[in-house]
């Protein structure tokens, strides 16, 4: 296991382009609590590792969209933070095979996932004995490239409940609430409507599930405040 | 005013110990929306400065305090990038008299004065050329000791509600609610009932008004949580 271990994780060292000097921080980074009797587990490297991922992101971000508003930017950076992507880095990285858990727990979760590659970079961080510049560049070598395609492709703007939550909690402190206000049509063949309010800002939503309707009404909402946002000083929640 | 300006600024640059190479840098830190017809304001600056608050705090935090488990440490994190914390080191350092904003507006909110130390920040980054390191340790330099001597204190730990509510969006991703579940004593004396309530845990707290009953149950449930949190997988909201 141990070899097994030392091997893989060289192939890791070798996409990143960075070799440890310290590989008890690497393992430290892939140690799941179930299993750290004894010795450290990844949340305080992932603490640090996720406001590091925060920053390069939002550094990226600003480098290439110099003229874009905050508002943008902050939708930009939610889905470059979230669980989704880094989970994705995560995998495309083969951190999987090396977290180190309880064996009874077989799947492994896309929330672990991320963990452990913020885990990484926190990792590397320390590693680097504390050289946040040269693991911001390391970072963008890696990943710069890919995050810039993604928003050229647009594809950054999945999930609109997320990206409304986003902006709400990031606007205002505050979610939005989402309401069933109506069906119609047979069974077999129903519409919901949904209702999403936020504050004095509301939307309907229409959709064949309460969750397509919940998505409608999150887009429609989701367009309203960017509209509005900026133009006024609207507080709300 | 331009005078003005020039020199209040040499004072804050002073206190620091940074000098701008690009002023403007710095106006753009202090200009408020309100006033940014043509320029830019704030708003950019301060979302990096966010960003980098964040990871220096935390880096901070590890440094010193390299045992403390992450829980820990991202309770004391919540403090020191709060508003309400950020709005008083902006204050000391004298922002308020330099923010332009329209001048019907008379009182600057804690809001935007910790906005503007963040945006401070975004600013002094932007004008090293981007160098973390450096940012980093005239942060250190200006706030360290500061942050570390709240923390020998403990008057980190104010706002149970604020407390609770940033652990809990922390480890869960939601809220806690609050309930008023019962009132007694005469009127001019009346005792306070408040339940507060997150996924399978809960804690009632009394007092003279509902506002301290509620920050007594988020007290106690606070201590409950973290007292919980760690010694088991729970899983909440």
């Amino acid at each position: 296991m141990r070899a097994s271990f030392s091997e893989s994780s060289k192939v890791i060292e070798k996409v990143l382009g960075y070799s440890f000097r310290d590989p008890s921080l690497l393992e430290e980074a892939l140690t799941h609590r179930s299993v750290a009797v004894g010795r450290r587990s990844y949340e305080v490297l992932e603490f640090l590792g996720d406001a590091l991922i925060n920053l390069f992101v939002v550094d990226l971000l600003l480098q290439n969209f110099p003229q874009s508003r905050e508002g943008q930017l902050a939708i930009m950076k939610a889905f470059f933070v979230s669980e989704d992507f880094l989970s994705q880095l995560s995998q495309e990285l083969g951190l999987e095979s090396l977290i180190k858990m309880e064996r009874r727990r077989k799947n492994i979760s896309s929330s672990i996932l991320a963990d452990v590659f913020e885990a990484l970079w926190g990792a590397i961080y320390m590693d680097t004995g504390r050289d946040l510049n040269t693991t911001r560049d390391l970072f963008f070598k890696n990943y710069g490239e890919r995050i810039l395609q993604v928003v050229k492709e647009g594809s950054y703007r999945k999930d609109y409940k997320t990206l409304l939550q986003e902006l709400t909690q990031h606007l205002w402190k505050t979610r939005p609430t989402y309401r069933l206000i109506g069906t119609e049509g047979p069974h077999h063949n129903r519409i919901f409507e949904v209702e999403c309010q936020v504050g004095s800002y509301r939307a309907v939503g229409k959709g064949k599930s309460k969750k397509e309707a919940e998505q409608e009404s999150a887009k429609k909402l989701y367009e309203l405040i960017l509209s509005s946002e900026g133009s006024a000083d609207q507080t709300c929640g």
